[in-house]
């Protein structure tokens, strides 16, 4: 039997998605073919998110030209905190942590694969950055925080980033090693055990 | 920071598919909300397989009047495989193994959930074993196979399915149960080796 050549490329279409395996494609296509609800309702949400763009100034998801964060008048506007991609921005607006701007870099440094500073969102961090663009960010950067992954790639693109605010005189500072919480020791890797116990903080007395 | 409300809806109609949790939900809005091509292509294949419908004879997909297994004039007409889900009737195309015509019931019998054979595409099945419409089918149903899965339900529905069956005379068959091909012993449960224990077969001499 052929099988519908509209399936097959539904399937297709699926497959390529990041983490969807032949078989889950397989499943989602028919899932979608057999019940119109959940297809049209997935067609409508994606014909709109066509219309979503990167902000310009830091490279979040923006529906206005500016994305809410940038436009946020109550976020610390002296504070950008440096992601990989907007998972990771959004994993941290998750913690409720935090309250200053961001910088979405689109990747990691990674020369293997050809990723040089060009290839990242850079230029508009370092415009950022330039005093010159005070007035249009609200205020004078006075830290970044690097919160690239712990890879070699983000360790990589840490290290790059704090010379380059090294050199401008802007403190950099990086997010905590340490063991996860709710994280047994005795499941723990030895780098991660290594660096939490050189970083011990002294409790309260 | 209120997330785009476009992503918001695009996830959430991702998270409403099978096996799409809220964590993969947000991660495949994500990337088709950062890759266009996908998401373009995604769009294309969902709007063309809006007029993919089920063969009103059998109830697998169609894109013409009748499906691909239905029009073949080179299929057996004179076996019916009785199947749960078009996913199975795919199984079964990919074993290459059977070669008759087939019938999607929809789902299996499930009181507790309100499915009794009046929720299943059952009346175009009885139909298809009346003699009347021999013509349409172009031979008499000799054989049905009742390949609905090996769960309760699944032998429920084939229970059901064959006391139909024997009031019309036609005789119905049932899929093996046994081990399955590359399976150990030690891994099978205690309810599969019985039957596999039962259904033994003397081996050629």
């Amino acid at each position: 039997m052929r099988y519908p050549e509209r399936l097959l490329k539904l399937i297709r279409a699926l497959s390529g998605l990041p983490g969807v395996g032949p078989k889950s494609a397989q499943k989602l296509g028919l899932h979608l073919v057999q019940q119109q609800d959940a297809a049209k309702e997935l067609l409508q949400a994606l014909e709109a998110a066509q219309s979503l763009h990167t902000c310009p100034v830091c490279g979040n998801l923006a529906e206005e030209e500016l994305c809410p964060v940038c436009t946020d008048p109550d976020r610390d506007r002296q504070t950008i905190c440096v992601v990989e991609g907007i998972n990771d921005l959004m994993a941290l607006e998750r913690s409720g942590e935090y309250n200053g701007l961001y910088h979405v870099l689109g990747g990691a440094l990674n020369p293997l694969e050809g990723v040089g500073p060009e290839q990242l969102n850079l230029a508009s961090f370092f415009k950022r950055l330039n005093s010159d663009s005070r007035e249009a960010l609200g205020a004078e950067v006075r830290e970044v925080i690097l919160a690239t992954s712990m890879t070699v790639e983000g360790e990589a693109t840490a290290g790059y980033l704090a010379e380059q605010l090294a050199q401008r005189g802007i403190a950099a500072t990086r997010l905590a090693y340490g063991l996860p919480v709710g994280g047994s020791l005795e499941y723990a890797d030895e780098v991660t055990l290594a660096r939490a116990l050189e970083n011990r903080r002294r409790l309260a007395e």
